[in-house]
């Protein structure tokens, strides 16, 4: 079942490949109101607008957009600017803010410095979908089906405005759950951001050893294991720097199975590693039917 | 082009995952001529003569089978034992050997303390392809198609029986390149065991931090990450056993990335986390474009 839209006018904040994705599916929706797309690459601008994505061909958004909802969909270290570059373009009167970003309280933060009326306003969610790919080209109208969009309400939000946002993503296919800005960073420093650090410090040292020759016997496993080592590294580092804490914990505990694993194979200890990998094994295939149910 | 299996009867020990796609590829070719599988499990021997695959219903195999290939596709610290097993089994005078197995050197060791007629007779290869599935209930008949095959000669084998084997593969849709056994333990300790021993590490890390909310709200991408943490544990163990140098050297290879990694991201270095992932990515994706060619 889909959810209506409940916004006159959308106004999207970078289309790169999740803002892109944003106005692709917007226009495949029944969405009938004005989309509005800025991006400091005016190329995709113009991209998104010879498409019929969007109603603007440059900067010029209309300043009195009514019943808007801006979504930010720029590096987590830009938000900070991009904020106060809308709150000049438009009018702040009648608008909600939601955003796509992988940190939530960094970005949460970064509200509270600023203005209060934004940040009242300011629902952050993070739809789980990407790729390794970036850029508006990379975009695409389903990216968002049957996956999930986290929502991170805090305190001042108002309960009205935390249930458009949801309806909002379920209306471009997403199911929702809700999480507090710092459990949703606890957890996906865990869960994305260190199989990231796992996957560039693999490809590092791979191509420390094997330059070119890396993927040259490897018959595709390998290239699917690094595959966001290709990720866009300003966003990245943007995650990194944002999430720091979390992250740095995740590796250490990565760092001490590692260490237990290197043990038993440094030992030839057989019964170690059957009892380790079987281990594992249940506790995968335990979790991943616990997620079916 | 595919090519033509020169041998008139074949023999596959071990009737899991791939020996089990093995004799399904050669029901869907267009060899003609007998295929027997033995298994410690004999349920999987049962199917595949119910299935057609095989002539033999139990574990009688005619002891003259003419112009034989047997192929080993057990866990690698098993190959002495079956080699001793199918030597009783059959007579030994018209025989080709091959195997399946991720681990060369130690094979080939094995190989050398036995009997030299069938070191001289069984040619190395092994088939990039599998999954974390595992069984023949798991198998199929197109694993290998459009798939690499790597063939590890030694200086014992002749060229004669080599490109018999090679022909072997082609036939079953593989590709082949050769590889001496110590180059193929090298390259696969870091592009195949070492994912895997991350995968292990990565997934017992998580478990103990999160249990079975794990993979609650993780969208998908988390789930291919750890997959290969689902393979057998048996099978694992044996190669991790049987190539321990290769893999304990992958590992400080790659703790060394992790930690510089981990520098930059906890003094929070910009400039380096660019230049970190930039260089990795550029390298993934040169590397990745170099084998297309």
């Amino acid at each position: 079942m889909s959810s209506s839209i409940n916004f006159k006018n959308i106004l999207v904040v970078g289309v790169g490949l999740i803002g892109g994705s944003i106005i692709r599916a917007l226009k495949e929706s029944s969405f009938s109101g004005g989309v509005y797309g800025i991006d400091s690459d005016k190329k995709a601008v113009t991209s998104a607008y010879d498409l019929g994505f969007i109603r603007n061909k440059d900067t010029n958004i209309p300043k009195d957009l009514d019943d808007l909802l801006v979504i930010f969909s720029v590096p987590v270290l830009s938000i900070q600017e991009a904020v106060s570059q809308i709150n000049i373009m438009i009018n702040t009167k009648n608008v909600i803010y939601t955003d796509t970003l992988s940190v939530k309280s960094s970005i949460l933060n970064t509200l509270k410095a600023l203005d209060k009326t934004v940040l009242k306003r300011f629902v952050l969610s993070h739809p789980i979908a990407g790729s390794e790919q970036s850029g508006f080209k990379a975009s695409s109208a389903t990216l968002f089906k049957e996956k999930l969009s986290i929502i991170c309400p805090h305190e001042d939000n108002s309960e009205q405005d935390v249930s458009k946002i949801e309806d909002f993503w379920k209306a471009l296919g997403s199911y929702t759950k809700k999480l507090s800005a710092n459990d949703h960073d606890e957890l996906f420093g865990k869960t994305s951001h260190m199989p990231h650090v796992i996957a560039y410090a693999l490809m590092d040292s791979l191509y420390q050893d094997l330059g070119e020759k890396t993927f040259l016997y490897s018959g595709g496993s390998l290239e699917d294991y690094t595959r966001i080592a290709s990720s866009d590294p300003i966003m990245w580092k943007d995650i990194m720097v944002s999430n720091d804490k979390s992250i740095l914990s995740s590796i250490e505990s990565f760092k001490r199975s590692l260490d237990e694993l290197s043990e038993l194979i440094g030992t030839n200890n057989a019964t170690g590693l059957i009892e380790f990998f079987s281990t594992v094994k249940n506790a995968r295939d335990k979790s991943i039917s616990g997620k079916e149910d």
